[in-house]
């Protein structure tokens, strides 16, 4: 129970009612008796400057995760960022440091790695192709390329957004093989929807249909959609016999790089 | 356990860590299976005016109680605030109304006053002595004036700062006799001492032993400090045949005050 000495972390978004973070944080602080909480901030966009001033001012919180729709807004009005935030011009997390100053990361990438890996998934070396270019999209195709793959290739229904990110790329790993088109998926060890594509029960394939049925048996297909739990896209790769990965085994295996950063877990959680 | 969904009040001062209402607060909404947490803001005063701002674009938080030492400073930024607050200059609650403002009360005195009830302390008619003219004491005083008191008689250590609240007191409640002087405590019903003597184990009374001698058994004699439990002056007032009532009474018999005009509870609670 929250009491009066209870260090905070909080979350940021809106809407926010659907985050599962403050679940998955506050059953691990009870189970380690850690006296933290998570409280997820449903925040007014026209409030973020304020926001953050509060934040910086705010001495017993100890860091906030950022989601959508404030991870690039955010990004450019911290004190410090990391390497690959400034990059990514997004940030999903912000540690307070004890003079107030506000630092912010983003790890969607990792946890989507620690994830894969899980699977049997290694990255080095392999083929991969990330669907959706946007905020999600960027980071795990940053992880993907840090995580030293052969060839990464790059889609999205704007073809112009894929090529910015695959430009992006390109000029921060000269040595990756970056690609925007692809004839089939057979040679792909890894496809990940990252597009809201299949969200709330729409029934929306990413990929069409034939194109999924080029899938390569035993690849990992992975979705960042939550809900539903098993997206279209995740229901024809079991079909396909490929392994797959749900959006809420990547949030769940963000946790421990979140927290981390916040200073509140271990790593690996 | 805090949710996504879970709507927020808060309590903000600084320090925080001491205070009693999130306990007290988050106990009674899960016995009542309320979707509600309230947590504790320990803010610098520095970023004051940004709280506020970020409170008017907090969707999913109620309202704030106000503690030590930010009642003074926040009743002068509200959009509005109660009557008794405006005279006051001082709220220790907050309420966000739907469209971001931000309304202020204070019911200090009314939770002295639902506490004192509990001994059998009607107000109307009784003569009382409140020890102590800041921000709690002109509170009680307050809700003792409006109680109906026949008479009030006002100390501090500042002659001027209780000369101030008789000034005001005699301004809003023409009919009542407010007094600055006493011979004795002989002929006071109740006895509150609204300063921080004796807070921390000093050991320190806020009148003279000789005085506090001259307490007519079966008087109530109150007191606003919370550490110890039982102050100096409770100690003496059980010595000499007194009723006493503990400040965690006072904070106890608040709570619902403060949780209906955040909307988070029923009057009494």
């Amino acid at each position: 129970m929250i009491r009066g000495s209870t260090e905070l972390v909080a979350i940021v978004g809106s809407p926010i009612a659907q985050v599962k973070s403050p679940e998955n944080f506050n059953t691990w602080f009870a189970q380690h008796g850690k006296d933290l909480a998570m409280i997820a901030i449903d925040l007014e966009q026209q409030a973020l400057d304020d926001f953050l001033a509060t934040l910086r001012g705010w001495r017993n919180l100890r860091g906030c995760v950022v989601t959508v729709p404030y991870k690039q807004v955010l990004a450019e009005r911290l004190d410090g960022v990391s390497a690959r935030a400034a990059a990514l011009r997004s940030v999903n997390v912000i540690r307070r440091e004890a003079d107030g100053r506000l630092l912010g990361d983003n790890v969607d990438g990792d946890g989507f790695l620690n994830a894969a890996r899980q699977h049997g998934f290694q990255g080095h070396g392999q083929r991969a192709l990330v669907v959706g270019a946007g905020g999600v999209g960027s980071a795990i195709a940053w992880a993907l390329a840090e995580a030293g793959v052969a060839e990464l290739t790059l889609a999205d229904v704007s073809g112009e957004r894929a090529e910015g990110l695959a430009a992006l790329l390109r000029d921060a790993f000269p040595r990756l093989a970056v690609h925007t088109d692809f004839p089939s998926l057979a040679g792909f060890d890894l496809v990940v929807n990252a597009s809201p594509v299949g969200m709330g029960g729409s029934g929306e394939l990413p990929l069409p249909l034939a194109q999924l049925q080029t899938l390569r048996a035993g690849a990992l297909v992975a979705d960042v959609v939550t809900a539903p739990e098993i997206t279209p896209l995740l229901e024809v790769a079991q079909r396909m016999g490929c392994t797959v990965q749900t959006g809420a085994e990547m949030a769940f295996a963000q946790l421990g790089n979140l927290g981390a950063f916040m200073g509140v877990t271990p790593q690996q959680i």
